[in-house]
């Protein structure tokens, strides 16, 4: 491992071979992951036990040569904390008790946040601890617009529900999402507070949305979050992942004030480089489906993606989270290819 | 309506105000569809019965001031003429026997499709005698990968499960694709002769796929395809739809040699006019669920997007199919107002 490469990355610097790390690398696809909770009532319960927390985190890092650990926690604790009850349902993802069921959205003051999760902070600190020094540390939130979707229509999936809540009732969701944008900025303060050495914003959901509506639920409420932390002294690099944002994602690149860029798997760095503020660094994109299969295809895919963000400071990941059913000798290899190049 | 609008802009011409059309105009939004659809035993005995199919088309045209008619059918009719099962799940959508379950991937010879779907033509030739000449009558297949993805994995949905198909059994997707192609090829042209005046591929599920498997799946076949066409006499203009494309866009609208390009909701009308060829007709891209909305924001979101396409020729459109929940009376005022601009 280069020492703290991704850092320096982050910083505009480009470093051969890129560093590496891989969204949801402290999952299910690892059996002892699968271990450590099942020892944890449920998911959130895992989320606000350090000691659980923690060794997810450690795990991915003792069996690959990884250059960060992302914080173990979930988006859904910002509900959560804001007093929007928030459960799991196993094989099926996540539930909230839906505010479009509701004539009056409330929830509960952005002061409070800290206070609530304050196990997560300190697994934060307790991870920094644990991990080597020259390994990065990334804090992480969801994107305010990624939050909303499940706060209004209670679960994930298909978000047409949100897009007519948005046409009908537009100041509701100004309202939640200013709410989310000040309890998202006190969030990752308090991340970097506890040893957080940079941060990523998920906004997962940012397909489908015509322009204006892109506008008014990610670039603005993004702009304001990115304003919030600055303005609370937050001066870490912030990886922006506006996956699915397609035609879009240069907007966002240009407009959120974003350091860094997520790339999802169907966007070439070309296109996101083009688009991108000169020298932004880029993060992604490969396909996790191709790390299920593995094999030389996967080795021959892993250099291309490599070549294809040679113009940009890289950071390797995924396009996407790595699902269950990959075998974890797959991500072996694919670390050794990034690493050696063979 | 202007004379035969819909095909000087196909033509390259601009026109104001702009004819407009509406994926799934025939559908389950209108109460009269409802009543005929019930006459039929199942979906696709729906679609291969001329008098309902016809009347299916007719009953939009009737209600609202349309520019074109497009042929009611399904894109699954293909595999169903290609040999493999396909039913309709009330509720939930196509099944097909997935191709995945299966060692050995058969489907029969793209020369027995045209004779197959001879009511699908003869549906054509009834809807052009039934119409008034100035419409113009569309018709229409599904693009070789979205057809493929419901054989592959025989349903909608997720495409995970056929991008690892394609990363583990390239030669059997392959063979797939180029007997989709040929097959769609004879399907188009046989609509053209029976009367259709222009084409569109729906190319569904073009979303999350990396650039080289973007080029494998997408770029090649449809390629093969309007090569295939056009070797086959066909001259009319074809709309090429890739849905969800966002980064991919500009290379569909340039290689593959369809005439004019769908737009989805979430792509503005100035990205894909950079990305096209200098004066590429464009169709698209109004909000689905903006339409169930209806009311003032509807139509001030309409006045917009006529406002961002006015720079191409443009055919107004959604960017995804019209919704069974949605009012009636709400496409009959949108309708108002892209005709009148109020």
């Amino acid at each position: 491992m280069t020492e703290r490469s991704m850092m320096r990355v982050l910083g505009g610097e480009r470093i051969d071979p890129p560093p590496v790390w891989i969204m949801r690398q402290a999952g299910r696809y690892l059996p002892e992951y699968r271990q450590i909770r099942a020892q944890a009532k449920d998911f959130l319960d895992f989320c606000y036990t350090p000691a659980l927390a923690v060794e997810a985190v450690m795990q991915p890092l003792r069996r690959f040569d990884l250059d960060a650990g992302i914080l173990f926690s979930d988006i859904l604790v910002l509900p959560d904390a804001l007093g929007r009850k928030v459960w799991f349902v196993e094989g099926e993802g996540p539930r909230l008790e839906p505010l479009l069921d509701q004539d009056t959205w409330t929830f509960g003051d952005p002061d409070r946040v800290v206070g609530f999760l304050a196990p997560v902070y300190e697994t934060v600190e307790r991870i920094r601890a644990a991990m080597p020094a020259e390994t990065t540390l990334i804090g992480f939130a969801g994107g305010p617009w990624t939050v909303a979707t499940y706060m209004i229509q209670g679960e994930g999936g298909d978000k047409d529900r949100c897009r007519r809540a948005t046409y009908q009732r537009p100041g509701d969701v100004a309202a939640l999402l200013s709410v989310l944008v000040e309890a998202t900025a006190r969030h990752l303060a308090a991340q970097v507070a506890a040893g957080a050495d940079c941060l990523q914003i998920f906004e997962s959901w940012s397909e489908g949305l015509p322009e204006p509506l892109f506008e008014e639920v990610i670039l603005k409420p993004t702009k304001a979050l990115m304003a919030r932390l600055r303005a609370l002294g937050v001066t870490v690099p912030v990886i922006g992942f506006p996956r699915g944002a397609g035609a879009l994602l240069g907007r966002y690149a240009r407009e959120t004030g974003v350091t860094a860029l997520g790339v999802d798997t169907q966007t070439p760095a070309g296109f996101a480089r083009a688009q991108a503020p000169e020298g932004m660094p880029l993060q992604g994109n490969f396909d996790p489906q191709m790390l299920i299969c593995g094999g030389a295809a996967m080795e021959a895919e892993a250099r291309r993606v490599i070549e294809d963000f040679r113009g940009s400071p890289h950071i390797f990941n995924l396009g996407h989270g790595i699902t269950p059913q990959t075998p974890p000798e797959n991500l072996a290899a694919l670390v050794q290819v990034i690493k050696t190049g063979g």
